[in-house]
């Protein structure tokens, strides 16, 4: 049994005295894990203890409630709800107390120098307006469907949880094969999709997050991220399952690590 | 007399033998000021020390050859040519190494993480391919029309030099009336203006810049910056000036610092 979620045990055994801070993505931007930030807000509340959490990737897919969640400190972005990108906010308790990176002018309360990225802020703020419950609910859907079909192909791993995922991620890891050959086969049908995060795309070592719960790295090479999104159609999930599986069956035909 | 450029005597003198970087805003914000960068940079190349010019201001509107004025790293920005707030750009040489200020997914080299602000960037980039030098010429006939009519007014100071000064800058101190009444003034009769940098608007400190060259705390609070943009007209600078003279009388016959 894989360990996908942040371990509450372990967590309290790495709080130590002089700890000051824990951080905890909320949800994993490769395999969709959703943490249970609740419990960890919990820990660190009791412990009196900052809990900051990186909610990216679940801003508006996943109820977050910064009171009952005890949340003190919140990262979200604007791109990954169909904002513009290169804009973020850290939302934060009215009592903490940041010491700046950025010197200067003095904007955003002093936290930030430097102008504005007014449009950006602005199409960040009208994302927020235009996301709706439905469009999650919608991609859930699909995503189930995804996982169930893809699932059907022989000696495939689900990277990640069934339960308490996000709704737009799906992650597998295909036996004998590598996820860059799958990846370049489906864009060559028109799927884009990924191994390991876009922002490891130049690397070649295999993915922390993967080999972190328990992949060989062999198995991690062999990974493939479909991220869905609000769009994304139940014809475009049968088209996906059917490449997928020609893909898969055709490169294990081809494969020096056996079928 | 005033200083108000940068000493190149006194700067030799601050230089010490830890000294590792000199940092000097090539065209100031608040009086328009075009430091001497090439012989800074000279002084710099000399004592091998790295040397950095903010250049936001002057970008495009003053002549920068980074081989020729010594120049390590350039800070530039786009809202400033008319491209998108929000975008900057550090120019460094080759064989720079920094220390990042921002760590996680590699980003910009590894220069900064985080999701880029694409569309930012691509304006940026296409604001510095429509600014011409013809921009320039037209801002500069402007501001010395603007500066030679408004002296006109007696006790004016003209903040910073008339010559080596950026196109788009005029800077004033009209004894006996503060800046902030001026503006307002000015505001009703759809003249937008500033005292002091926009970086600063909330505080109501006298400016660090016209204090710095020996403007007193009272003669610091008269100051009115007028920007020009490449689509003012020669109406629009007749009209500016116009108004500034009546409001200044007006303003100047209140006033109990005296006439």
């Amino acid at each position: 049994m894989r360990m996908v979620f942040v371990d509450l045990e372990e967590l309290k055994k790495a709080i130590k005295k002089d700890t000051i801070l824990v951080s905890v993505i909320h949800g994993n931007n490769e395999i969709g894990t959703i943490n249970p930030i609740r419990e960890i807000g919990e820990i660190c509340r009791d412990k009196k203890i900052y809990f900051h959490t990186d909610a990216c990737q679940s801003f508006t897919k996943v109820p977050i409630d910064l009171e009952k969640d005890n949340v003190d400190l919140l990262s979200i972005n604007s791109h990954k709800i169909y904002g513009p990108k290169g804009v973020g906010a850290l939302v934060l308790r009215d009592d903490i107390k940041l010491t700046p990176l950025f010197h200067g002018g003095g904007h955003e309360g002093g936290l930030r120098a430097g102008t504005e990225n007014v449009t950006g802020i602005v199409g960040f703020a009208k994302a927020c307006d235009i996301i709706t419950k439905k469009d999650v609910e919608h991609m859930s859907k699909l995503r189930d469907e995804l996982i169930d079909k893809i699932m059907e192909i022989p000696n495939t791993i689900l990277n990640g949880p069934k339960e308490n995922r996000l709704c737009n991620n799906a992650n597998f890891s295909f036996k004998s094969i590598e996820g860059e050959s799958i990846i370049l086969h489906l864009d060559e049908k028109g799927i884009a999709t990924s191994t390991g995060s876009a922002c490891s795309t130049k690397s070649l070592k295999p993915s922390h997050v993967l080999t972190s719960i328990g992949l060989s790295p062999v198995d991690a090479h062999g990974s493939l991220r479909l991220s869905l999104g609000k769009e994304n159609t139940k014809e475009e999930i049968d088209y996906t399952v059917k490449s997928v599986k020609q893909i898969v069956e055709k490169l294990r035909k081809m494969s020096p690590l056996g079928k």
